[in-house]
């Protein structure tokens, strides 16, 4: 048994059963070892964004990491920007890096770079494994450091002949420590200043926005009248009928500040206090009010869900009933094919179970309120900012989740960066309707830009335009092996919606807006 | 005048006219300045990796840096793989990478990541701008370490304040020194071996297998009996008719170490001694034989042509006589669709002045004998083994010669990781025809698997396959707006090959191996 075959043992048998690769030359080893070894599903990627943010994707819906296989630095650094969503998101995710042999980096050949220094910004846990003998004690450890609270990205560098040398025995995960409690102070602290009557907020993220997290905050919110807010970003909120239904923080600061105005208790749960996603000249980078009191009750690493239950029941806070809901909008049958109406298409015939992969950018803005009463679901976000994450953060949740439904909703600029992951979704034939915001531009920095500019001028506005020429997202679909239809009015998107839902494996629809 | 408009004069007035942007938010005051300043032409990019692959491009071509204009950590890392590339072909190169306000970046807000441990690995100079004032200084540092010898990439981090604060002057670009010259002794020495009798070899890259070089080092061996090889991927060969022809060292261990056979003497000008592209089991890294004499005459930062000029006229090497060449083949008429009759077809139809953007892989290896009496053209190969480089070289070269005709021989693996940068050749009418060798497989790694494993199985050689689904490259290219068609017989390549060179603008064909 090699290294590589001893990696491939210690990896399936640690609870890693998906492989999203991009392999080259130098993880011929280990992609050979594959062959010998069962239980490892292994996805190809047209390219190592996608890889990498399948198992953001994954991560998030089975609650454990996927590896990625990548081929040097470069193939780390085409991968890096939705590592760097997946650290946000704080997914668990174990890359293979492959690596020049040990003797061979002295020679300088051209693929040889410093793989670990790009690694590191995104990764929790970097190590180049020395020898044979030692990658599947590493490969282990890899594992645990993905798995370990909250949840992070683990690189394994593996140098060829770690991979084609003798094996050391297959290892076993180490431990991983359960979430830490958060001391009782905390919890006394935060009970007390929600009893103040002074205006107090709940602000949450992470496990404490999947549907237990937020019963027990609706709890507290109904015994105590503390606001809740989500943050912006959100790896995975648990929503629809029948569960708490709860607001993001905005994110354009004036919307943020306007939005936390009056707030004298933040109580923090599972996320940092509100930071602006960028700065801008005279505003804040700091989005509560200057008078606020910031309360972490619980850090993303503890357990938020026990923090929130010991403190509703230091509130004595009892299960609130039962909310009736309104019912689900109506399918729209007249009107402008606009986000309001997108947003009430998306309520009445988001099925049971979806998982929505929203990378929708400023036309998903208003999607939220219609889609609260929509049947139970789940709503991924873009967690990093680095956009290019939609298409393979659903493929990840399909190969996840095969039983189930998988909406990407998708601004077109963002697309582009890794459309070729929609023949990912074809080679597999995975679930995906994925919704295409076809407005032809850079919407979000047209705005930006109006803040900076009085007058932007044409070659600034051209920098931020998709629409010379146009791109046929029908034809680039079907390219990749993937069926698709166009959609420029209301009736059309609805019944492309009703096709692609119905359609059985991917399904592209180009919405013009 | 604020910083962003110190730095956009400063580097117009350091003669960087082209930018290959993909901005974003914290890069809108640096493009709200590109309207204020004249002489900086825009080129827009969908995904960061054909900006920094386009980059490289024009710098091979223009001999001078453009700029990029990237966001953030994760717009870095999305453009690594060909900066990995320009790096190994040493191009000049400006990145500008926007980052959060210094004041904001203590916040962790979601797009923070550690910028400059990502640059890093590919850049021969990296700065985070401190302050405003201080940004055009650092321009102009910038472009003067991209220029030094032997040309490189530097990085200029700019915070979102130091752009939109109140700018220093414009700055003027530090002198850069002229490439070195060698010492005497070493062009004592080289003159030496090479009159020894003994079996030598001048092995060259970089400028010496340019033009002026090649006619050099066609003197010295002519004189001396030593023989000619280039390394194996080189950023630009000039060739063709009437030039000095070169053949590289091949890519496979086995057959460069037969080509260095026997040699005593290596006289190394432009590069380094010969490495192997990877290590293999009970393979050597390094090529030459073991009692083979390793001598450099000239570094790549040294000046090359130089050197050899002062190295012909010790030997006292006279110019050659011109030599007759061999008429280039004639069309292929008929003949089964392989890399044969490819290299026929090539070396008959490539125009003269054509640039030639190399991602061959596989399916390219015989191209050169058959190209070698074509009219004159350059040969622009992929330097750091990051696919992915093709399109946008080819862009990229295509901006910086806008008169000559750009052919993109084109692996269609290696396509996929950048395929939208087809719609920047659309969008700015970019005379370039791609030529896709749709084998429909990673066929190098196909030979690599061969070599590892004795019977590789299913689950590897899927790994390899790009078949299920295949990719329809004439969907793909109509979805980026560029003019296709499928060729899948001799005939067929033959007149798509003749109406893409006719063609004026973007043109690819599909070519079904």
């Amino acid at each position: 048994m090699n290294g590589a075959e001893s990696l491939v043992r210690t990896l399936v048998q640690g609870g890693v059963e998906v492989s999203f690769t991009n392999p080259g030359t130098s993880e011929m080893h280990f992609v050979a070892a594959l062959d010998r070894v069962d239980g490892m599903r292994c996805v190809l990627c047209l390219f190592e964004g996608g890889a990498t943010g399948a198992a953001d994707g994954y991560a998030r819906m089975a609650n454990k990491p996927a590896s990625t296989l990548l081929h040097l630095g470069p193939g780390l650094g085409n991968g890096l920007a939705n590592l760097h969503n997946a650290r946000r998101a704080r997914s668990p995710v174990v890359n293979i890096v492959g690596e020049h042999a040990t003797y061979h980096r002295a020679y300088d050949a051209p693929l040889t770079s410093d793989i670990e220094s790009i690694a590191r910004p995104v990764s929790a846990w970097v190590r180049t494994s020395p020898d044979s003998r030692q990658v599947a004690a590493d490969g282990a450890e890899a594992i645990a450091a993905a798995r370990a609270a909250p949840g992070g990205v683990a690189t394994l560098i593996l140098p060829a002949d770690t991979a084609w040398g003798d094996g050391g025995p297959v290892a076993t995960v180490p431990a991983v420590a359960a979430r830490a409690k958060v001391d009782e102070a905390r919890v006394t602290e935060a009970a007390r200043v929600l009893r103040s009557g002074e205006p107090a907020m709940l602000f949450l993220g992470d496990r404490a926005v999947r549907a237990d997290g937020l019963a027990l905050a609706d709890r507290i919110a109904a015994r105590t009248g503390a606001r809740m807010l989500a943050q912006v970003s959100n790896a995975r909120m648990e929503r629809g009928a029948g569960r708490v239904p709860i607001e993001r923080l905005p994110y354009p600061v004036d919307a943020a500040l306007a939005a936390l105005a009056g707030v004298r208790h933040l109580v923090v749960v599972g996320t940092t206090q509100p930071v602006a996603f960028f700065a801008y000249p005279n505003k804040p980078s700091l989005l509560a009010p200057p008078d606020c009191e910031v309360l972490v009750l619980a850090e993303p690493a503890e357990d938020q869900v026990d923090a929130l239950a010991r403190l509703a029941d230091a509130l004595g806070a009892a299960a609130p009933s039962v909310r009736p809901g309104s019912p689900p909008p109506a399918v729209p049958t007249a009107g402008a094919l606009d986000g309001d109406t997108l947003a009430q298409a998306l309520g009445a015939l988001l099925p049971e179970g979806a998982i929505v992969c929203d990378e929708s950018v400023t036309t998903g803005r208003g999607f939220f309120p219609a889609t609260r009463q929509a049947p139970p679901h789940d709503w991924l976000q873009l967690t990093g900012g680095s956009i290019g994450l939609g298409i393979p953060l659903a493929t990840g949740a399909a190969v996840a989740c095969p039983d189930r439904k998988v909406v990407n909703l998708q601004a077109d600029g963002s697309a582009l960066y890794t459309a070729q992951t929609l023949w990912t979704q074809a080679r597999e034939n995975l679930d995906v309707l994925t919704l295409i915001w076809a407005n032809r531009s850079y919407a979000i920095l047209r705005a930006e830009l109006a803040h900076v500019g009085a007058n932007p001028g044409r070659k600034a506005l051209d920098m931020l335009s998709l629409d010379n020429p146009p791109v046929d997202w029908v034809s680039l679909a079907r390219g990749y092996g993937v069926e698709a239809r166009r959609a420029s009015d209301l009736g059309e998107f609805v019944a492309a919606m009703r096709a692609g839902l119905a359609h059985r494996g991917p399904f592209l629809v180009e919405v013009l807006l």
